[in-house]
This record gives structure tokens, sequence and C-alpha cells, in this order.
């Protein structure tokens, strides 16, 4: 076995998940992950946890639910008891057809989706974390050979999370600390108001609040927005094709909208509900292993020397006691380039310029 | 999709599972049997059943089985639960690679089997199916092509088992009235006694009590045994080929015993406890889909015109209320061709000859 798949496992074991002798783990294996889920379930074996092991499948599910009705019974006791006694979620991602399940019907889709609410809460409930093993499939959504994909995958999994952790923990203490946040870059100048907001320091660990391996991001809730941003880096949403979209804000919300390409997808998103049109999230990539976009949220929204944005729904665990969030069944992350020609500034200082932090080496001041 | 597919799905969940809307389904789908899998799914969903997917591959088993360190906990809290809660459990068999786990330590097998008993039960408490879907792998350990496997697996399983359920009542009847079976052919002369004991009409659907897809035998568990009997047909048990198994009986227990190939296996199985040497099972293959051996017992017992015994444990199914039939660790089948030159007669009256049922055309009395 490729020793990198043994590294990746035991990352997501001991640093991510913190698996312990008795956990009683379930192992969500796609279609495509099972070179991982062999991994895994060595590195589980030898902690003395517990395995179940449930088999994710795009072309399962579309299957399914393509046979159904849409009468979908709510919540089955038999997965909820399943959950509900587990201690640690892990889902290993890897499809081998990114398109598996597009000619399901989005009404169906979603009906399911709501009678799984109970499922989702208790799957939360767990010590849970998301990876992906590098597929054939998402090589290709990345535009990318396998030999080179998986490179890049380990480049961004398998490092010093302990030493990143550190780093990161020097920003979030600035977001925690800091009120205005000031981006700045062509056809960009947006004021984001942070006060009293907790950032997250992502460290792909649940001792961290981070769920995702890879991770390495520092994220907070904005509660108010002022401005004009670009996204320039393209990513795919609901399988259409975005490229620079700009959001205009007044008081917190879009009041204007534009995009090269996928103008409409925007539309729809931001016309969801009223929290569609505020944000949820500020969120600064802090991962160096992600040098490229691969069009997978799961990694481009890490990358480093970039900033992304989400309208719609706020994390909990960035906001006062007692005060609600954004709220909105949306969360689309949006991300623009910090590398040249940029500044990230909290209470008038200069924070990163073109990509570089304060507390790195050549930063220019 | 191969449409014998989809045809295999539909008996599986319509006639041996019987499941209905809000049925709680387990879909344990080994690591080769995706497509049957996805068919299964669709029925499911049509059905409106709900369903958890869990993954059974060896290599993964293996891998867990070798990093731990035998100290297993006692069935672990959620899969349990999972089990607790089902009403349906289907196991598509077919993995890669019929080898994958030959070199897990069989006392770590036997103390993870141990410390599992309870999953067992709560598994066959469920209304429970085991079928195969058609693998390179299985192909292979029957010494058959791809395609030509499949055709064997599809003729054996797409039956009309309603019909043949009505035959195997026939046997069924004489079975629980008789009380002497006489099995005559080369090397053999047998004689079992069968008083008070009960058939079971073995028709591939839990309605009959019977539980593997496909099915078609009918089976009674002997009281006791006199005389000798070869097993002509060569099978593999524990990784090990055997060849023209010879067992002498006296007062129902193994007191000789030979074999061209695969002797020592045959001692190991007999010295396991006190029932090893006794029988557990009397069964007539007659499922004519089947017409040759395919080193797999799940095919191979259900041959038509072959009988097999087996020494061990009896079917609880098969025992007059109250009685304990025979008791043993192991339950291993042994199978005897009946086709040419032999007679099976049950108090005295000639029932199968030459592998032709007295009610079927062709039969000489």
């Amino acid at each position: 076995m490729d020793r990198r798949i043994s590294d990746h496992a035991e990352i997501l074991v001991d640093w991510s998940a913190r698996v312990e002798r008795g956990d009683n783990v379930v192992l969500s294996v796609a279609d495509g992950a099972h070179d991982l889920a062999v991994a895994v379930a060595e590195a589980l074996g030898e902690r003395g946890a517990n395995v179940v092991a449930t088999y994710d499948s795009a072309e399962l599910s579309r299957a399914y639910l393509r046979g159904h009705d849409d009468d979908f019974e709510e919540n089955p006791a038999h997965e909820l008891a399943l959950l509900e006694n587990a201690d640690v979620y892990l889902r290993l991602g890897g499809g081998r057809n990114t398109a598996a399940s597009v000619d399901v019907p989005s009404d169906r889709r979603q009906a399911y989706r709501r009678s799984r609410t109970a499922l989702r809460e208790a799957r939360m409930d767990t010590d849970w974390v998301s990876t992906v093993h590098p597929t054939r499939s998402l090589a290709q959504q990345a535009g990318m050979s396998i030999e080179a994909y998986r490179k890049f995958v380990y480049t961004a999994v398998l490092r010093d999370w302990e030493s990143l952790a550190d780093q990161m923990a020097t920003l979030k203490t600035i977001f925690d600390e800091g009120s205005e946040v000031h981006i700045e870059k062509d056809d960009t100048d947006l004021w984001l108001d942070i006060t009293d907001r907790t950032a997250v320091n992502s460290a792909a660990s649940v001792d961290y609040d981070s769920h995702n391996l890879p991770s390495g991001e520092v994220f907070t809730a904005p509660a108010d927005a002022e401005g004009t941003v670009l996204f320039d880096m393209p990513m795919t949403v609901d399988g259409m094709r975005l490229r620079d979209v700009q959001l205009s804000f007044e008081n917190g919300e879009v009041v204007d909208f534009a995009a090269t390409q996928g103008e409409s997808v925007i539309r729809a998103i931001l016309e969801t509900d009223a929290g569609a049109k505020r944000l949820g999230e500020l969120g600064v990539g802090m991962n160096r292993g992600i040098d490229r976009i691969t069009d997978n949220i799961l990694f481009d929204e890490k990358m480093g020397e970039t900033i992304h944005l989400a309208v719609g729904r706020a994390y909990d665990a960035c906001l006062p006691n007692g005060e609600m969030g954004n709220h909105s069944a949306v969360h689309t992350d949006l991300i623009t380039d910090m590398s040249t020609e940029s500044v990230l500034s909290v209470d008038g200082e200069i924070i990163q310029r073109n990509g570089t932090f304060r507390w790195e080496p050549g930063f220019e001041t």
C-alpha cells in the first residue's frame, strides 16, 4: 500500500477524530474510497475502536431516490439508533463519478433531506470528520492526472497540523479582539464588522471544532458588511460554473451583483430567503499545501493566500452567547485571490499584504 | 444494466425477504456486489423501505483484525442498536478475492466471532436473506469464465420458486411422515432415523424459514445413523480440498473415516467436540438450475440430484418441541451424487432412483 494512504489514515484517526479505545465508530466509505478505508480500518483496529462500515455510493442513492415516491419516513429508527450510539463518524469521500446522481429530481432530493433532520443532528453530535480519498473522478474534476492529483491531496492532508494550528492561533486572536476588517484589491473595497464575534482556528481536529481533513482556515461570522468584493477564483455551484462574481453590500445586505459566468446561479442563491443576501462567514485560507484550485470546496476554501466569504447561514461557534447569527437555508462560499496587489487589515493594522502575513518573513510594512 | 441483475433484485426483495413499506432494511454490500446493490436499492426505494447500506469487505475486516490486539469489546452498542431496530437484513455476497483474509490468525478470528454473539442473534431475528452477486473472484473459484458463471448464477437464482416450493412440499410430507431413510449407491449403504423430525421446505423465502437465495433443498435432522456413506462431490473446507470422504456410523456416531484428499481436515472437524461426530442434517438438493459444483456451498448443496449430510449442529426448526438436537460448534456439509446407480428410500418405498423422483416423468419403479 502507498505509504501516504496509511499516513492519511493515522492523521484522520489520531489528530482529527481523536479516536480512543472502545469508541464506537461509523466509517462511511464512498465507492471509490476502498483503499483509504482499509488503512483506516487497520488504524481503528490498532486503537481498539469498534467499527461499523457503511457504504456511501451516489449510484445507490440515485437508484433508491428514483425508485421512491417522495413520501419518506422521518429518521428511520435503525439508522438513528446507529448514529445515536456512535461516538465518532468518519466520512471517507471519493466517488467514481461526480455526476452520478445529477438526474435525481431536486424536489425529491430535498424531501429526502428534510426527512433526515434528526439523523443529521445525531451525526453532528458525534466527533465527526470528513475527508476524501483521491479518486480518478476527483482528479478529472480538478483537470489533473491521477498521479498529480494524489500528490496534491497528500500535500494538503499530510501536514504538521500542530504547527499550523499555532500560526492560525495568531490570526484567531486578531479576529477575536478586532472589530473592523478591511479587504482591498482590484475591484474590491469591503468593510466587515466582526465586533464580539469568535473566530474558529480550523486545524482539522475535533479538538479545534474543526471537522474537515484537510482544513487550515480561520473563520468568523461578520455582523455587517459595506462595499464591494470580486470573487476571482472560479468554482462550480449546483453543477454550474461561476466566474468573477461581484457582490455589493449596503448595511450588510447584497444590493447589487454581477458575474461573467453563472449569474443566474448567484441570483437563485441570493433569492432563496432573507438570510441568503447577508454574509454568514469570513474565512482566511491558510493551508499552503493547497496551491491551486481543484473545483472542490473542501480544498479550495482552505487554499493559502485566499479569502472566502459565504452568503447564508453562520456557524453558531462564532456567535456571542445567546445571539442568533445569520439564518438561511444556504451557505455558499465564494473565493477571492489575495496573493497579489491585495491587503487585509483589522482595525487599521495591515495583517496580510500580497498573501504574506505580518508575522511571516518577507512581509512588507 | 443487465436485466438479470434487476430480476435478481426483485426476487430477493419480494419473494425472499417479503419487504414491505416502512421496513427498516440493512443492506450489506460485499466489495464486488455494487451492481446488485444498485438494483436492490432501486427496488427498496420502489417498495418504500428505509435503507442503511453497510460495506462488507474482507480486506477491511482483515486490516481491522490484524490491527487489533484480540481483546474485543462484546457486541458494540451502535452495531447492536442498528440490528435490533432492523426488520430485514439482506446480505449481498460477492467479494473480489476469496483468499483476501486467509492471513488473519484463526484464534483472533474466533475471538472476534465470540465477541459478537448478540449481534449474530439480532441479525438472525430479522427477516434475513443471504445471496451473492457473480464476481470474477467467484467465477475463478468455480473454474469458469465470468460470462459462463453469470449464466450459471442466474439460472440458479431466477427460477419459478412457487412451483419449486410445491414440488418440494411433496418430499417434505414424505420426510415428516417417515421414519427410516435409506441411501444406497456404490460404497454407500446408510440408514437414517428421522422419526418425529420436521423437514424444512427451503424455497428461498423467509415465509418458508429459508434464508438463502438461491435455495432449493428439503432438509431435516436425523436422530440416528447406521452404515457407510461416500461423499464423491469434491469441495473446499477451511481452504483445504476434500475428495471422496467416506464416513462409517454406528449408533449415530462416526466410528471410521477416510478420504483420498484432505483427511486431516475431516479429522480436525470430527474431533472438534462430541456433537461433531454425529449428523446434524440430511438435505436433498432439488434446484435443477444448479447442474454443476462451483466450490461454493451456497450453490453446491442445493444442486439437483444430490444429497448432503452435515456433521455437527442441527437446525432447531427440524426438532420436536422441547427436544435438543445435535449440538456442536461445527456444521460441515458433505455432498454425494445421486444421479446414477443410486436409490433413496423412506420406510421401504423408493422416493428417488438415479436422480429422478417418483412423481417425475421417467421414474423407474
